[in-house]
């Protein structure tokens, strides 16, 4: 009975690690589409995004159905809840990455990336990725440095998106590339936000105790 | 036993409630802040973003205790599990709230909306009021009225925000401008998602089976 509960367990968290490796690659053929403005990548991962949140429901049943049929404590209960969280975190980098794509497809000028920022934005894709990946070796390494990573990584996020803000406060752009520009900076730092809230998790889980129980909890970044 | 059970379950639903009268109360302050340009008021509603934090630990933290103590199944495993998903929506909205607020404190052009759109951010920011007041009354009082309320509502926003893009894309507006009234609609356009997610889960938990299960179990919106 119990070996059927740890087969179950490690179900659930080998789904959750292929919801992050879904979540990770979403974002980088988004990234690509809208920077090679290519169009059908961008229809492509408008059409996978029913794929993340299927598979977001199915972790989401798999959770209450653990809870429901083995009645787990301590820390197999917190690992649940835990998942609970990290698999919603999972599915709005999913839903983000869908957004980025459809920039691609909106009408206005193009490219949507003027010359001036494509590098800003470029770094930013790079980081969102790494601190994606990371997030993805924490969780199936259970790696505490790999989740440290990702929270060191969020710094330079932040600088490239005060980088975009000063130049959209000081620049002469078109309005409507300022909202495109705006709404794609907002979108990588909401990325980066869940992979920290996700870091954080995996931390305290595997037992790095500075990481507080809000981190299992609560609704970080 | 059960009785102390059903108190302790009462007590959750209570906070959840007092949660989500505070995350619509934060929203009415940081709208009020934005358009009056004021100031202290912003500063009030930063302040109060860890209050709203605080809450939602405790009820995570209260969600989690119910779930170790009382191994609940069935509908009352479902309530919990729901209220870890609404009160991670409803500190959502407190933090978007804080958004609002911290736009009313940034450096730039003044006022952030120009007279132009200032009917339609007053006409956002009532819809997504009435959303909230909505969501607070479903939830006391249990009520799929008031829960389809919260869902027809969405339209409205929804075709605000088609305006407010339409006015950017066309507009000539600065950049800074436009930077600006970006976040903001994006800032109204979740509060009112997090508001639907919420009423999609009370609606199933009341029992208006048309509302799937992946109100509860997903992150709608």
């Amino acid at each position: 009975m119990r070996d059927v509960y740890q087969h179950d367990i490690a179900e659930f968290a080998a789904r959750l690690d292929d919801l992050a490796e879904m979540a990770r690659w979403e974002m980088r053929k988004a990234t690509c589409a809208l920077l090679e403005d290519d169009v059908a990548l961008a229809r492509a991962v408008n059409a996978d995004r029913r794929a993340v949140t299927e598979l977001h429901h199915r972790i989401d049943e798999h959770a209450i159905a653990l809870l429901a049929r083995q009645q787990p404590v301590a820390s197999d209960l917190r690992t649940i809840v835990a998942g609970l969280r990290m698999s919603a975190d999972l599915e709005r980098m999913g839903v983000l990455a869908d957004h980025v794509a459809a920039l691609a497809l909106v009408d206005g000028p193009r490219p949507i990336v003027p010359a001036e920022l494509r590098p800003t934005v470029q770094a930013m894709a790079r980081v969102a990725d790494r601190m994606a990946q990371r997030v993805c070796s924490a969780l199936v390494n259970r790696s505490v440095a790999d989740a440290e990573q990702v929270i060191a990584y969020d710094d330079e996020m932040d600088r490239l998106l005060t980088d975009l803000h000063r130049h959209l406060l000081s620049g002469e752009l078109p309005s409507a590339t300022a909202m495109n520009l705006t709404l794609l900076g907002r979108y990588y730092e909401r990325f980066a936000d869940h992979t920290v809230s996700l870091a954080k998790r995996v931390a305290f889980l595997i037992g790095a105790r500075r990481y507080s129980t809000a981190a299992t909890t609560g609704a970080l970044g």
